[in-house]
């Protein structure tokens, strides 16, 4: 009898488990918030048992991506270069060891051409060569604390770029004089929308946060509103930093909730 | 012998005292770190005396200004209009009996035309009105926590925006991922143009400012100099949004750092 065959997004927060079957369709997914940034001293292998010896007492074959190859993950493998097809990523692959199994290690993905900005992803290049098939094109958009925007053609990742936006989102919320206006984090479908639009129409983002404040001190804004405001603004902003491509099929890998929210900030950009 | 006239632009971290002499020029200046956010039960009148005594043990007339004027401040002076003159605007004072003497508190400015997102000022408006004559037309920039940039037409301000310059500079550094690559706040003069020249560039503030770690990443940008590089996408985010005024005299309000930083970034500009 082979092997099992697991899967392991293991990101800076999160790690996800994925117990594949022989068609290479997920059985079972675990989560844990074992992220890499909680483990201390190295002890990467205890957590990696933790998560998937339930499934395989015996040993598995194991493939992990995402922030466990980065310098301060458990092994690191370098970034491939960009423009990459899944076959060019997948030789950058490193073998580690385990007490549990052969593991392999996914490099991201890097771009560093000169006189452009630098550009790095892991993790969201292993969703988009997971999503897409050799034969499609696509703009691939991977929402999150880094949001990922990348053209596709044929399978092949031909470029990307990352928009700080959940990590804004929650450092504004959190941490800055908009926070302090905001009532909890519950969605708000016209503030959205209001966001959203003034994005499109006006790219001064560091302005136009401003005006959660301005609006909400004016009684324009709701206090339950501010976040999803916010949220719209840093979409929007995506969104017309690529209106240009907004013309070809545009695939968003992401939870159900994130992706409605694409999904309706992409419909009023005319998407 | 009349009482000395004091003036404080009272925020919400610092307490900058001005002593007047008869023609109205500065004397001498104080400043404590009592911003409103460090005043507990409303103590504001001993703050207050804390700061201002050792000129006026037999009393004086005070202005204050800034956000010792807000809701949460030690009396509200309600936002007053813009478009205003100085003479608009001081209509809006409100009196204020102290056992130090008299005083008055300065209003803010408010922007709220419907279909326009609102935004507020408190403490830049008493600067403006300061360093402009009443003949004077200029773009003021007032560079800090929450930058503001207004039109000035005769001395009336006709409109104003606010940047989140500093806060989002604060914010980056202390809380984000680009803090971790960040060594130290010095100055970089390569990496500050480069932000600004990108930022000229390229509008996408949440995409450019992730640059800061992939380029540190890349071994592209010092760790010594993200600090620099990420205040000169910020101050170039500004400058970009208002590239169509860069042709107007250009009045800066800010300490000689500042003010350094403003004027390199203009000029690159073209302004």
């Amino acid at each position: 009898m082979t092997k099992p065959v697991i899967g392991v997004d293991w990101g800076t927060s999160n790690l996800r488990a994925f117990l594949f079957d022989e068609n290479g369709a997920v059985r079972e997914a675990r989560e844990r918030p074992t992220g890499i940034s909680k483990i201390d001293n190295g002890a990467f292998e205890a957590a990696l048992a933790a998560a998937i010896n339930v499934w395989a007492p015996d040993g598995a074959d194991i493939v992990l991506c995402g922030m466990i190859g980065a310098r301060q993950g458990w092994a690191e493998a370098a970034y491939a270069p960009c423009p990459a097809s899944c076959a060019d990523w997948a030789g950058g692959v490193r073998a580690l060891q385990t007490t549990l199994g052969d593991a392999m290690i996914a490099p991201g993905l890097r771009l560093d051409a000169p006189g452009h900005p630098a550009d790095v992803m892991r993790g969201e290049e292993t969703q988009i060569f997971g999503a897409l098939g050799e034969d499609e094109d696509a703009i691939v958009v991977a929402p999150g604390t880094h949001s990922k925007w990348a053209p596709v053609d044929h399978g092949r990742i031909l470029s990307f770029r990352t928009f700080m936006t959940g990590e804004l989102h929650a450092l504004l919320l959190n941490h800055s004089i908009l926070g302090r206006m905001a009532d909890g984090a519950a969605h708000d479908p016209d503030a959205f929308a209001h966001g959203v639009d003034l994005s499109m129409a006006d790219p001064a983002l560091s302005a136009t946060l401003f005006s959660a404040r301005s609006e909400a001190l004016m009684g324009r804004l709701k206090e339950h509103a501010v976040s999803a405001y916010v949220s719209g603004l840093l979409i929007g902003a995506e969104i017309a930093a690529n209106r240009d491509a907004l013309g070809a099929p545009i695939v968003v890998i992401a939870s159900d909730t994130l992706a409605g929210l694409y999904d309706t900030a992409l419909r009023r950009a005319g998407a």
